[in-house]
């Protein structure tokens, strides 16, 4: 029981519009993927795939972009201003790993 | 029917091995984007999304360095061999998408 | 003097040891250009020369990782104590930078 | 001797132009790099110096790419044409490190 008392995991309230926008981003994204089956079933040109998954891997990085953004504006800030300071160093954690 | 027989596109066929490959690293990362949407769905902590998005990126990237291998060892020398020179320059453009 | 006391731009005093690890970091990577541009008049081959460019490239991001996580555990969490909510959107946008 | 008979290591010849050109741009980085260490020195504030950083990565990046063309269209091309293929491997590992 890391995080609060009544729940074993931590969750995120999100507003109904970032919960649209993400999951819109996330429908996006998935439809590209089939797309890209798509094209590997017709034998497509392997520099017209690779050009389609720099799309996808563009429109992946914005999604976290999007998710790291409201993270830092909403749990970190709350989290610090409430004392629990173990937040700031999963930040420099998770901030470590997207860096690479 | 965009790269059917009577099309100028330029096709590429691969080997059953290396099609099964590039199709089993798509249909992963399709299933890893659902995963994710389910976590967006239950509200899941911000930090748990963001690694499994870099899991994401880290797999199309694993998806992309294979293809190019390929492009490279069977397009690419090919065309070269047969003097087709302006598949050197459109790998080149692709590298410099590809390398931001 | 840019940064001086009767300026208002800001800036961060860092621990003797904090600068020391900064600075070494810097000097060595200077070190690491100059090498590379006894390579370059060496005519030293393209490949070797691209290996070197990426070591580079890691031990910059290796500095701005560390230079992030002092931001973070330092002035960030200095500011939100204090009210400052304006570190809050920079660090958003500098991070949008940092992540492309 | 891996790379012919005279020579121990392998060399790349590269025209007047693109020497300059590669030069100057290293030349640059390495006053940005001196720059980013006076900032350090004078206790600029993190932001900045993560801003910096980020262009110098770039400018790294631009390098990276101009020396991998040349390579490709001069060093590649001509190699495939003389039945040299362990170059088509060598540039195959080489891209595998520079799209990490």
């Amino acid at each position: 029981m890391k995080e609060g008392n009544f729940c074993c995991h931590k969750t995120t309230e999100r507003s109904e519009k970032e919960y649209k926008s993400l999951m819109n981003r996330l429908s996006r994204i998935e439809g590209q993927i089939r797309g890209i089956k798509g094209m590997v079933e017709r034998n497509v040109y392997c520099t017209d795939i690779l050009i389609q998954v720099a799309a996808v891997n563009a429109a992946l990085n914005s999604f976290n972009k999007e998710l790291l953004a409201e993270h830092i504006r909403n749990c970190v800030v709350r989290d610090i201003r409430e004392g629990k300071d173990e937040t700031i160093e999963e930040l420099v954690v998770i901030l470590q790993k997207l860096m690479k």
